[in-house]
């Protein structure tokens, strides 16, 4: 039985260039980047990746080029929601061929599913798919996946490995890992909602798919690697300097223009988005980059930089022999 | 000028077969018998057509078979939202060249857009493409357009000349009559909400775009004749017998497998549908069947018979003339 | 049986003095107001009345005195909400003692009771009481009264004679009608929600329990008229006067300052209200005053005389002797 | 200045007797039973204890017997709302007669006030009263006090010396600690969300006002006490064993009847309630009697014994000299 997914993995945004088109060779040096800051794994086509923004080729071909450049150092969560079941499969499908770990696939949207929908929909997925697939519930976008749903998928169906939640709310995470793990082993909880990133992993999540990890990557695995180390106190800090951020970010314009903006801040042009902007939100945008770059302090000074996977490791492990030393 | 968009516009269910794909035959029969029932225009790719669960391709072709079919007879909407703007200004010109009567828009979905965002959206789509625009409001599943965000689009944008709106808010609706009427004579509120036809009809709409139209074409006709002609009384019985048939229809299985039963009691089979049910929820569907058929009552009797236009014309001249009698 | 309680009852303001004590002189002089214009009956301690920031002693006196005032002139509905079920049927007998038509119960509010608990807390109380009961829905307030609810109450319990429903939810109030009419021709069906009052009565509604009423009777006494009249047109014409009223006065500062404001605009001081304003509040008010004085027109200026009835009455006969001319 | 209100303190169920009356005696037992439990403090006048379904002389008499049978043995918090500030304030100023160490209000009720009117109220009453004043946020029941205007009242008003959070948001606790700790040091932070109590005490929070402590006052005060002492992941452990605890009580009936139920687990008969139960709501929760007995294993078996707090502290003590051990 495999481990279960774990650690931070990027939902990248997906850079275009000034045509609208999919900028591939930004894409492949932001991936580069991400992996080099010591991100877990990489997560193309989620809800931070705008995938329902592009077209079904446009969703592979991004795919293709993350686990191309990726070339096996991270594993990947490849975002496989199509317009359909059927076309859900095949995308599914095309990229367990790529080599990627898992895909995500979040519950129908547009509609909203009743739980009996939801489940069926999923079930027929994992009947029938030869990847391993993880679920995603974001219920503020898409129809909601119950706990119950998660928890009767988890037991009847060996296919599904996990579940990336975005919900943000930590006494169903708590209801979840309770009830699946003593039976899966091999299922990963994963949570979304950045803001409470750590008292999500001290609740026993996994990891996280965390819009905030494209921006500073490593401050989240340093988050990451702290709570494993078990200073709780030290993550706790690490998450407050999160939380305004995070916050900052998602405030501006519509998502994830904000997190576009912080990309920036580090050295990314990531390039205009595919959401038009009214005058007005593009000179709001503006003057917010101002305030990001200066939340972002040390992390702005240091765009692009590559060094600092080490840094981290050498900061965690100072963290904790201080806390041996302590108590 | 022209004339505002009005009466009772079908969004059509989708025929499928048995192997999932648009089933082209029946549609076009399913038209035909629309339109000889006296719908006042067909409205493919609404979400009772389920556009989101079609292919861009797919969903091109159903508006080619519609208009093809419909051969001027009735003006199609013709609903043009994709993934993301350039696509959506794409699908516009293809339908305008086609010959749709106007092209119908949706918010975009699964990210709740802010208003101005929304605003931005549909003034980019306006200013570029050549074929006319009905904004359409269904705030349950996609951003909501507010009444401010339509009163604005209708003052800055010749192109738009509707707002198509399912969320069954009256006074939103008077509030957007009475901002807009006087200085967009052309302009058309339709509502998708059947639950309340009458009632904005009175209040002022032009028409609706209602999904019980697309199995009881007869008596959707016969409520905006009735209104046309003054008999509110009347209207206001035909819609309690509206009611019980729309809240049995919305509230089998997932959207719109009841409307897809009440099509099948009228002799239409217009397949499976494209999102998988539970066993539980195709027993229920199986159990709500036969309540529809109760339900539809003569309707159930003369399935796919062709003749009621005629009859119905002659029911609300009856009504009128007694009307006139009484008063 | 006793016919259905109909037509306009005004959910008046509470008078409060300088020193925020209820101006009983002010309550008693406005009651006379009130029924000099026309209104159909009175309802003190409503949600315009304020009644939850009233004490139980303060409510007593509330509807004794506008029972004294009244002197049998028009009929009372009176608010018995009190703390528990035993404190609110002592209400419901002591207002019964004085004389009032009926007694207007919401749903418990703070908590949310499931529909359960709202039919045993409303069963309770109609098993107990020698006073005719009218249900109280208001949602978003109190815990939602369902129609499976009314419906079951209205058959069980003789003694529930009507449901006041605020939720402006149209297709609901007519399967409430559908469900109810056939089995209780004494059952009366009030809407609370002003900016939809003509499309409710035209779905037959007897009335309505408007707090509009305690500004302009004279609108809405002539909505109704004009409606049982049968001239939907005019009344929907009336209805588009009043809406943006209703939208002005609901939209400043706390309900419901902005009726208070109306009815300064009518030349009622009705007190300064109990809920404490901040600076930036009360500044608001004294703006929208002036938008207020401006939509009330005419109304503004004859404030606070006392010939109107006799005027809509020669108004609706004109309307209807029209009517009868044209068809 | 003093220090902040911290631990965990007990929101107690009002006990009434068979004729619905407060049940003095039993009121005190239970007291004095959960001091001996080991709680930090009482909580009378709640939402657990029901307050808005007691009238005003029966809230301050609740108070009276709480304050009176403590005796100064552990800090009062005494819910303090009443109908309008001039109330609440009278009450405020009895209460801090009796000697509670603050009171708590929560934001008005029934009516939705705006952050404004929130603010205007505290701001009154705060400026008023001189007794310490806690604010209480659950916006499932009354009006929301938002992040803005904690902050707020906590810069302007040295009366307020906390805020009680039942909202659950995890990420809104810890955007009011990093802004008002710094400049508040006497300000507490306590959490009503019992299933994020760890969660919530490891953001920082000073304590909590949980309805389970009622319940099973040795687990909440284990779980306060390990997380203080720094045992992150034996508290964790805990919160595991409270949350389903907290699932049952929550579910069953009305509020609160689940914890009264809890409460007769551990040999407490409080009494019937106030709220009146449907057959089918009563003979639901005789049915999970059962099953809220078998979750309280250990704790059911020793019901109203009275040593435990000395054996928590011994398992705390061994807690933290293992964890010292280990690391």
């Amino acid at each position: 039985m495999s481990e279960p997914i774990s650690g931070i993995l990027t939902p990248n945004i997906t850079p275009v260039d000034q045509q609208g088109r999919v900028d591939e060779d930004t894409l492949r040096a932001y991936v580069d980047w991400l992996i080099e800051k010591g991100v877990d794994g990489l997560y193309p086509n989620g809800s931070t990746g705008e995938f329902v923004r592009f077209t079904p080729e446009e969703r592979r071909r991004i795919v293709q080029v993350v686990t191309d450049q990726t070339a096996g150092r991270v594993p990947i969560l490849a975002g496989a929601a199509e317009a359909n079941t059927k076309e859900t499969i095949d995308a599914c499908e095309a990229y367990g061929a790529m080599g990627v770990r898992a895909v995500a696939i979040v519950a129908p949207f547009y509609y909203r599913l009743s739980d009996q929908g939801v489940y069926a929909y999923f079930r027929e997925i994992a009947d029938t798919v030869s990847v391993d697939v993880t679920l995603y519930n974001i219920p503020l976008f898409a129809s909601p996946i119950s706990v119950d749903t998660v928890v009767r998928l988890a037991s009847e169906c060996p296919r599904v490995v996990g579940i990336k939640d975005s919900s943000g709310d930590l006494p169903n995470m708590m209801r979840m890992i309770s009830q699946i793990r003593p039976i899966r082993e091999d299922f990963s909880f994963l949570t979304g909602w950045d803001a409470a990133l750590v008292p999500m992993l001290v609740a026993g999540a996994n990891g996280g798919t965390n819009a905030t990890s494209g921006v500073v990557p490593e401050l989240t695995r340093a988050i990451h690697r702290t709570v494993v180390a078990g200073d709780i106190k030290q993550a706790m800090k690490l998450q407050y300097q999160l939380l305004p951020l995070f916050d900052a970010m998602i405030s501006i314009g519509e998502f994830p223009e904000g997190f576009r903006a912080g990309a920036r801040s580090r050295g990314w042009d990531l390039g205009p988005g595919r959401v038009p902007l009214s005058e007005q939100q593009k000179s709001a945008v503006a003057n917010a980059q101002r305030q990001i770059d200066a939340l972002l302090g040390e992390y702005a000074d240091s765009p692009r930089d590559t060094i600092a996977v080490g840094n981290i490791e050498k900061i965690v492990a100072q963290v904790v022999s201080q806390l041996r030393v302590q108590s």
